[in-house]
């Protein structure tokens, strides 16, 4: 049986409160009770309940997962049920959300650590709650003061459930494909639309954990233009709320099937069939045909998440791994005398380790920088600093999303390696995460379309511009390693220091290929992506390293950290400057691959 | 559905007769009849069989895997056992099989693309083959005259399967900690011993596809020595064979239950128990005490079947992949007008092919090398010629094995990522190939157990000599790349040059830090082991593209080739050289390791 989840508080607490912008975040308005103490309470809490409640579930809910009943109904693995509850009643679902609708309007810095931490202790579950909140922002973000009070508080305090219906089987990634239908009604109960067509992927589509689920639809109206400006955004309820709160008509929207997985097996991956009847009724949520526009609005939001399940299942792997490495006794290791050791004494298995944590410390701290701009670009006032805020979150977010995701999928799959054989069986629960981490990169939008938006809307849009200023921070970073009198930090220096132009140099060529060839330019896009990463990473760890170094001899902690960072610098970053060469390549490159992988 | 699988034979007659030593092969003894005819018509037909008999149950005994019935049976996937017997009627088993026991004595060139097909086609069917093929070498090399009659000419046509049990519950890859006992007894039937311990992981230990069973077991004579110069080499039968052949009592040996695993499912992952009445009958295999070096003696023949798998798998997933992105037409692609098209025309689908296809070229053309020159090891009657292709194939032998089956698990993950969200659903394939893949850098020696043997014993016994000599052959090739008429050639040539150099810069720092530490130098043999695989594939694509250059415009297939390896270079290779860095830093890297991944 896998071990247990125990939250890394410590170094949550050091990224929010040392690395991100913490000081900044708990000024902003709503933030007046963001203190050190309020975020200790809270790590500490969720972290209890994480381990106590959501960690012992995730393995048996991965042997049993969501079954579809007679009836269309979805049942979800044992234990499920009663832990929603308890999750909402502990009022946990309502951390992030906004006070004007019961929330606890925490901010998403502080947010991301306790989702991290649900994520981490069982993903199949927290995937719930975490497409509810996306649901919640359309709707907040969009809808109608109407809409707003009918749906929002039940939503926030998790009573009901919300989904995201974007994919058909027809259109996977590509939206301007999509064919659902929405017609116009007037009724005795208002203006309101008939909603017809498949999604699918529908991630808690249909379940058993909340009296109500709200669906965001994608869907066309009659007149609409054809492509993605055509597309408008509903809300269909499973069960019709009635002007007093209360549940009315069951909706005409059913589960029709639940994919077979290969991970996430908890969280049902329903497909929806909208009108197979009379058509499911639907509301408009803000104009017509502007509907991928509002999803836009909230991908930062869905995209940080991803990320940041990236983060929680490669701690979670970690954790496994090194539970295992300490556990298990065997043989003489070279150096440690005729005594049998742990496995983690043979270096190899010492190096896996360290590559797994020494990343999950810099996924960890960049999803948590991008949070705190989130938070800063949402809630201040000041318009210059808002849309400098805004600017770097954008930057941020397809790095975290697409970065961390695959890094998880190695991660993971290094925790199984340190397992040997017994990582290959299922029991060990190593092979799980391995299983889980690979939807990460796929859903929320695949790699390549975050790699996509970073070069086209990050970076071209703006001439390079955050990327300069980025850049600038990270060479003064890593100019004060250079002059610590630290041989690891000076080292990390002189690599940061390269990093730095490394990364300017390509992201520079992918810009100017693009004026060549847009094809070309995208055929590097995801290489550009991961050195941005790592790059990123690296930035993290550097400024981590700048505060531990002074602290080193304080708390074990800072000492861990600073070599920590060192390691991430040899041993991450510095191998990975060589990916550049692939983005300086893409012309080549495409024209090569056009030639021998055409089908048979 | 997945779409069966179709045989490279293009690809692999051009690896074994213009890329490997093909004609310094076929003049061995015992090769008079291996003429490029041949070659072809032993791919035609086995490519054949692969597509129509073994392909289609790939899938659905991932589905349905083999079964641990009452009465200790074990069941195989529906069709298995008729697939076998077809198997075995065509003479594929013995192709490869030594002609003094009745198989066929083709070399290991050729069987190891043969052997390709079946890993392609069906993994899980043709894991009992390969194991087979192991007992036979034990026997063949180690057995007396009387085992040999006794055994081998069953084993060599396939009538009867054979097993390797090394691994112990308590002692995983630490073969020193194996404590089996075999107890010398003398009776009417002859000398024997009777075993009694428990063995894990024994493949295909149990199964219903021959009549009979042959267990290799190591196990310890109650006066050996501790350790690993205590282990002796048994034959096991299932039933007992009898002087006439024929098959007599069951022996006291059963399988007690089957590995509930991530993949290879259709292949029965056994523990076994041995004597749990009178103690299984076994037969002693060569000296008393030398089992280990025995398997040594077996090993560069079956790590170099499971690199194979590595890319077996990888091509699997690389002509999935490929189908689907063809198949999947979805919307318009920038550049390919308003017409919706298949997704293979976006650029990150198509990096993603291309850096799936040139890794599966570059590994096929490594391990065909090494095939041939375990060919040469074993058959010339040169002994200068046999010393030094023997000193080759020991140094590839772990590139092949642990380069390979990591690259494998990458190009499986890629071949998930081509579907998009279909990938993730078990029904495309794309799902079982990455889970089948993960299996590869485990069993037979771990990635850390190729990587030490590498350094250790490849590397630092020889003081880095056959290094040396490769090296020099990698810079010829580099100047004659640099001398062509063709850009993307000159490129490659450049960067083989830089890589020759970085490579041999980095194994000589690993040299370098044994002398201060072991445990450092063990720390960067990893990645090591991983550099020179790249460079290594490199090198054989670049001798490819050195062939094609001349050719590309006679067939589609040297243009074709000559693009594959010019991609491999700036996509692969270049950005894969960093990893040189991970080396240099090793004794600084096993230190921080230390300092930040203790156990909690």
């Amino acid at each position: 049986m896998p071990v247990e989840y125990s939250a890394p508080t410590r170094d949550m607490q050091f990224v929010i409160e040392e690395l991100a912008p913490f000081e900044r975040v708990a000024q902003l308005p709503g933030c007046e009770e963001v203190t050190a103490d309020l975020v200790q309470a809270v790590l500490e809490e969720s972290g209890k309940f994480a381990q106590g409640v959501l960690s012992p579930m995730n393995w048996p809910s991965d042997r049993q997962g969501a079954r579809l009943l007679e009836g269309n109904r979805v049942q979800t693995s044992p234990g499920y049920s009663d832990a929603y509850l308890q999750f909402v009643e502990a009022g946990w679902h309502g951390l992030s959300g906004s006070t004007a609708h019961g929330g606890q309007g925490l901010p998403e810095l502080l947010g991301t650590a306790v989702s991290e931490m649900w994520q981490s202790a069982c993903m199949s579950f927290a995937l719930c709650p975490m497409l509810t909140a996306g649901a919640i922002h359309a709707i907040e973000s969009h809808g109608t003061e109407e809409q707003k009070q009918r749906y929002l508080e039940k939503m926030v305090s998790g009573q009901w459930s919300g989904t995201m219906n974007l994919t058909e089987p027809q259109a996977g990634s590509d939206l301007a494909a999509v064919t659902t239908k929405a017609v116009p009604v007037s009724g005795p109960n208002g203006d309101h639309y008939r909603i017809t067509g498949t999604k699918i992927y529908i991630t808690y589509g249909e379940h058993d954990l909340t009296e109500n689920i709200i669906h965001l639809v994608l869907a066309r109206l009659p007149d609409a233009p054809a492509g993605v400006k055509g597309i408008s955004l509903f809300i269909v309820p499973k069960y019709l709320v009635l002007g007093d709160g209360s549940l009315g008509d069951r909706n005409d929207v059913r589960c029709i099937s639940l994919e077979h997985k290969l991970g996430i097996n908890g969280s049902p991956t329903c497909v929806m069939s909208y009108g197979e009847k009379e058509g499911a009724v639907g509301y408009l949520v803000g104009e017509a045909n502007r509907g991928l526009e509002y999803m836009f609005t909230m991908m930062n939001h869905a995209r940080l998440q991803v990320g940041v399940q990236g983060i929680s299942i490669s701690d979670r792997a970690y954790q496994q791994a090194l539970w295992y490495a300490y556990d298990r006794v065997q043989g003489r290791v070279h150096g440690f005398g005729d005594e049998a050791r742990p496995i983690a004494d043979h270096p190899d298995v010492r190096r896996m380790l360290a590559s797994m944590k020494a990343r999950v410390e810099a996924m960890r701290a960049l999803g948590y920088e991008a949070a705190a701009y989130l938070d800063l670009a949402t809630r201040t006032d000041d318009a210059e600093q808002k849309a400098l805020a805004q600017a770097r979150v954008d930057f941020l977010i397809p790095i975290v999303k697409g970065w961390c995701t695959e890094q998880s999928i190695e991660i993971s799959s290094l925790g199984v390696q340190v397992h040997g054989g017994m990582g290959y069986v299922e029991e060990t629960g190593a092979a799980q995460h391995f299983r889980d981490a690979r939807i990460t990169t796929i859903y929320e939008g695949t790699t390549a379309i975050q790699a996509n938006d970073f070069l086209g809307r990050k970076l071209l849009r703006d001439k390079g511009a955050e990327l300069t200023r980025i850049a600038k921070e990270i060479t003064q970073t890593a100019q004060f390693l250079r002059a610590a009198d630290h041989p690891g930090c000076k080292r990390f220096g002189a690599t940061l220091e390269r990093a730095a132009s490394v990364w300017v140099e390509a992201a520079q060529a992918a810009m100017a290929c693009y004026s060549q060839s847009a094809a070309a330019s995208f055929f590097g896009s995801v290489p550009l992506l991961m050195l941005s990463g790592y790059v990123l990473g690296g930035q993290m760890m550097a400024r981590a390293a700048l505060i531990a170094l002074p602290k080193q001899h304080q708390e074990p902690f800072y000492a861990e950290k600073l070599a920590s960072a060192c390691f991430y610098a040899s041993h991450v970053l510095a191998p990975a400057l060589g990916i550049a060469d692939a983005v300086h390549a893409s012309a080549t490159g495409l024209d090569e691959a056009q030639r021998f992988t055409q089908a048979a």
